[in-house]
């Protein structure tokens, strides 16, 4: 495994808890301890909270060649809701299309899931229960454990539900009694042999182009860039005059953010010279360091690209009461990563629903999600770029590679006009900003995100 | 600085702390916000406590090529303590003697150091007090920052303590007054631009090759190694009596820890096949796979050569009540990169003061440190090496590189016998184990092993 591109989830979960806990150091017996990662989940700590739901999944993905071990899951942690009345079955479905979601968006991507359901047949359940009582060794149970034996009638339709909502072809459930409990630690461990000896001898085959869900713009109205009104203009003077006001506004919206913990997320993608990097100062500059974080978004680290492409978001998203900049950002997936070849097409067409998704969840933990696409047409570019090799201090910006992409401009053309038709959604639509003239630019967003966070906030 | 080959680490910190936070803003408006990765150092948080002292620091430390300011830092972590009747001078002088070693540590590695101690001088600090209290824009004090105000003659001679002792040439304080805004502004910008300039354009004179602080074991005896009796064996029965007593013993240490929060740190170097691997595998056998994690040393990835080689450990130490067991470790320093040439003389020379320091801190930390030196014979590993090539299921073990391993063994004797001499001491002394026999030193660690937690847990 230590050589395969690919990474493997183990997921040991189910309503016997005892065996668990006992495969999963049997695991790390019959196979090298060293090289096995293993994760408990429960119910979500206080640290968690902060943060989407699925964040602490993604913390702990192993990367390809690596094995995680995740004891419980999201499945735990829905049981353990629901035995205190925190979760409902509808809520707990909503939850499971989630989690469904994030195991096609990771099998897709090559994760090999090796997933059992620990089951106790009821005549068990009674015996297991008094043993558990007494704590002997080996047996690690807390309340939630002895709660799912004793209650466990109640808990039946959930895990109906929950088997049933994510039992899938990119990542099934191996259903396993604890009747003999040797029969039950050699099923598991030969179910994990023939899948990884299968695996390793032959890759999946890709999984097929997608189909956007939606038609794009037609091409009737020349497209939804062609729609944007390049000759907007703001005068000097009123210029001036808005931009404190807007930015008195902003300090007080990210201080009242802060203090109520209300995380956003800005995108800014758009052309070269469009005038991201001079927008995100007019804000920064106007925040107290302590409420923004501003991620520049460049090629991915050796360790990223061992991973997921949306891993390295996850991983550095704001906690809460932070706003978070992204200059450039997860669409380089569908922007430069497709036009330059660095994603298949298969990847790059599946990469719209997981967006949507990932942006989703991202709103629904209470976390605005701003996207502007600064759009300017290339005689502005080129006047722009032949500025900046006048002015040395900025001068450093600029490489071979911008030129080069200018040319590919047509290509760009395309894949951001499909982009924004196929991730402008109600929750997080896209804003596009005429940037042609910078001070006209910067207004329009430092307003758009002044309403967006009056609302986000009390 | 982008593309500069070391780090640079901007400290703001003062008992003007209202500076401290108008010049973070600015910094951010000066430089360019985007990459500048700024964290702030108060009274260490809940989480922060289950780790080392400067844990936190570490974790947050910019690789080459990276710019990190931290507020605060150290010094008002231990103001904030003095305040509140949490410190006194002697345990200051301790942990300011830390911070001193820290930053020479890095300092050494590479790391640029720009530190700012903003003074607010007497006659302005009522006024400031005043005005503080009104909590107008722009200023975020909190309690300890208006203690400090108040009791500001109180913590003087801390202060001058902090200054005295922290104040290298490896990491030299700029003391900024601010009696005029502005011009205490452009001083800190100004130092910041020349140094870093200056920096640029001329790399640091090497530091020079560190003599061993105490004498190295004289020849006279042979060697520390050569005093290993390798003879030592163990009967398989005595073995198959003994095992199992002591799994069972540290089963139970092993959970006792985990409840009462006790991490330890195991060591294990020594030579290719000497047995790290079924020492560790006997161990984690033993134990609840939540109460230990493993870590096999490989080579550095690119992010780890990016830092200190410390990094790597500081970021992977064990919450409380964890035993971490390193399958190699930061030994590899003094060891394999010494010998392969990967590191300097300069960079190994200094490692052994290092890493006594590393050490001390877990130990202080209340987390024991074990290290044990597999010991064999050329003989015994030739032998084990044509076994493996055997047993089928061995064999990835086995590389050229082991037998090349094998003819550098004088040099890799030279090293391991300066390592131990240099780095047994008191709080964390080598273990020296005769492993020719399996059974005798797979008994010797565990026994060692458990009487050292027996001391550590209640």
């Amino acid at each position: 495994m230590r050589e395969a591109d690919f990474p493997v989830v183990i997921v040991l979960s189910g309503d016997d808890r005892e065996a668990v806990s006992e495969l999963l150091n049997l695991l790390h017996d019959w196979m090298d301890a060293r090289y096995l990662d293993a994760h408990f989940f429960g119910r979500r700590r206080e640290e968690e909270h902060r943060y989407p739901r699925f964040w602490r999944y993604w913390q702990v993905l192993p990367g390809r060649g690596q094995i995680g071990v995740f004891a419980g899951g999201y499945a735990l942690g829905l049981l353990a809701d629901q035995m205190t009345g925190q979760s409902d079955l509808a809520e707990a479905a909503a939850r499971l299309e989630h989690a469904r979601r994030l195991e096609q968006t990771l099998a897709d991507d090559g994760v090999l899931f090796l997933k059992f359901w620990l089951h106790l047949p009821p005549d068990r359940r009674r015996k297991r229960l008094e043993k558990a009582r007494k704590n002997s060794k080996g047996v690690r149970l807390d309340e939630i454990d002895l709660e799912l034996y004793e209650r466990h009638d109640e808990a039946r339709p959930l895990i109906e539900a929950l088997l049933r909502r994510t039992n899938t072809a990119a990542a099934p459930w191996h259903l396993v009694e604890s009747t003999d409990t040797r029969h039950r630690n050699l099923s598991v461990a030969r179910e994990i042999r023939d899948s990884l000896v299968q695996r390793l001898a032959a890759p999946p085959s890709p999984a097929p182009v997608q189909a956007p869900a939606a038609p794009i713009a037609s091409p009737a109205n020349g497209g939804i860039l062609a729609s944007v009104d390049l000759g907007a203009e703001l005068p000097r003077e009123s210029y001036r005059e808005r931009l404190p006001v807007l930015q008195d506004r902003l300090w007080d919206l990210s201080t009242r953010c802060a203090e109520q913990g209300v995380a956003s997320a800005l995108v800014f993608e758009g052309w070269d010279a469009s005038g991201k990097g001079g927008v995100i100062r007019r804000m920064t500059r106007a925040m107290d360091v302590q409420h923004y974080r501003v991620m520049p978004v460049a090629a991915p680290s050796s360790e990223e690209l061992g991973h997921h492409y949306l891993w390295r978001f996850w991983r550095r998203l704001p906690p809460a009461g932070r706003m978070w900049i992204c200059d450039r950002s997860w669409y380089g997936r569908v922007l430069v990563e497709r036009v330059e070849g660095f994603a298949s097409e298969q990847a790059w067409s599946r990469a719209y629903d997981e967006i949507n998704d990932f942006e989703e969840q991202l709103v629904e933990h209470g976390m605005p999600v701003l996207k502007f696409w600064m759009h300017i047409d290339p005689d502005t570019q080129l006047e722009r770029f032949a500025e900046r090799q006048k002015t040395s201090f900025k001068k450093y910006k600029l490489t071979e590679e911008d030129h080069r992409n200018r040319e590919r401009r047509p290509d760009y053309e395309k894949a951001a006009e499909e982009m924004v038709a196929r991730t402008s959604t109600d929750l997080a639509p896209w804003h596009l900003i005429p940037a042609n003239d910078k001070r006209f630019a910067r207004i329009r967003v430092l307003e758009t995100v002044c309403d967006a966070l009056e609302k986000a906030v009390d």
